[in-house]
C-alpha cells in the first residue's frame, strides 16, 4: 500500500540518499518542500542542476569552482609560494573565514585512510606534486585533520615533499581557545605540552 | 571574497533554507553532491520539480496525493464511516503503518497554536466538517499528537462534531510498548493511571 503518491516516495527515496538524512527526515523534508511556493522548489532544483554542472576542480589548486582557475589561484594578491593543503572546500572555507592566510591551497579531496581503502592515488597528491615543480613554491603547510587519517596524510605528504627539499609545515595541535582543560583528552593534553612555546 | 564558485554558494543557500538543515550542513550535503554523478544530481532535481508540480490536497482527505482522491479515500475495502484525524501525512502513514486500521483519515496540515499564530481557520477543518454533514460518517477518532497544540485541537475539534452527535474519540495515551516507568513523565504516567483497563 502506498501512503504518499508516487512523487512523493520518488522525493522521499532521493532526499533518503543524502548523507545524514534518515528516513524520517526525508519525510520531514519533503512534506515541507510540498508545503512551500512552487517556484522556490523550481528554485532548488535550478540550483541543484546548474551547480553540478558548472562546477569543476581548479585546475592549479582542484577546489571547487566555476572557472578554469579558483579564485584564490587567479589573484596577484595572495601568495603563491605558500600552500596550504587541506581535506576539502569547506576546510579552504574555514581558513579563507580567519582572514588571516594570504597563501594558497591544495585541496585533496579526501584522506588517505587504509580502513576505507582509500589509498594515496585516491586524493589529489599527483597534481600537489606537480605544483612543486615550479620554483616558486617556498612552504607547505599541512593542514589535514587532527585526526588518524589526517595524520598519516600528513607524514605521507611529508616523505613525499622532503627530497624537494622544500620546507614542510604542519598546523599546531592543542587545546582549542576557549578550551576548558579539565574536558579535553589526554593526547590533545600532550600535544599542547609537547607544543608549547617560550612567551 | 568568495571562497566557493557562485553556483555552490547559490546551492548551498537553497539547501540552508530547508528545515534543520544548517550552514554547515548545507555545506557537507553541497560538497557531497558535487562528487556524485550528474545522473544523480539531475534525478534528484528531478523529484523535486515533478512532486512540487503534481502533488495536491487529496479531494477527500486533504492528504498529499497525485490524484484527485487519494488510494485511500477510493477504496471501497476501506471503512468510510471511521475518520481517523491526524496532523499530517506522516503521521497518517504512521498509522498505516501499523495495518490495524482499516477506516479512513483527515489530514489537517497543522494543529492549532495560539503561540504561533494558527487558528481553526488555518487548518483543515472546514473540510472535515463538511464530509460529516454525509450520513455515512459514524466515528471521528482524534489522532491529533499528545503535545498541548494537539490536545488544544482535540478538544477544539470535539466540541465542533458534538452538537452532530457522532461519536468522537480520542486514542489513548499512556505508557509506550517497551517504556520503563522510572524514565516516564509524571504526567503521562497519570494520564495511562487514568486510562486504565478492566483485565
Amino acid at each position: 500500500m502506498e501512503y504518499y503518491s508516487r512523487q512523493m516516495q520518488t522525493l522521499m527515496e532521493e532526499l533518503g540518499k543524502l548523507p545524514g538524512i534518515g528516513q524520517k527526515t526525508a519525510g520531514r523534508l519533503a512534506y515541507h518542500l510540498m508545503n512551500q511556493p512552487e517556484a522556490a522548489v523550481e528554485s532548488l532544483a535550478r540550483a541543484l542542476t546548474e551547480a553540478r554542472k558548472n562546477v569543476r576542480f581548479c585546475r592549479s589548486c582542484c577546489t571547487l569552482t566555476d572557472q578554469e582557475v579558483c579564485p584564490i589561484c587567479a589573484s596577484q594578491k595572495r601568495d603563491h609560494s605558500q600552500i596550504m593543503v587541506v581535506e576539502n572546500p569547506r576546510d579552504l572555507a574555514a581558513y579563507e573565514r580567519t582572514g588571516k592566510y594570504n597563501g594558497v591551497y591544495h585541496v585533496l579531496h579526501g584522506v588517505i585512510s587504509p580502513a576505507l581503502g582509500i589509498g594515496p592515488s585516491d586524493i589529489r597528491l599527483k597534481e600537489l606534486m606537480q605544483r612543486l615543480q615550479s620554483d616558486e613554491v617556498k612552504e607547505v603547510i599541512i593542514a589535514t585533520g587532527s585526526t588518524l587519517e589526517g595524520e598519516t596524510t600528513a607524514m605521507y605528504i611529508y616523505q613525499l615533499i622532503r627530497p624537494t627539499g622544500i620546507l614542510t609545515s604542519r598546523i599546531a595541535s592543542g587545546v582549542p581557545v576557549g578550551g576548558d582543560l579539565e574536558y579535553i583528552d589526554e593526547i590533545t593534553l600532550y600535544r599542547a605540552l609537547e607544543g608549547r612555546r617560550a612567551l
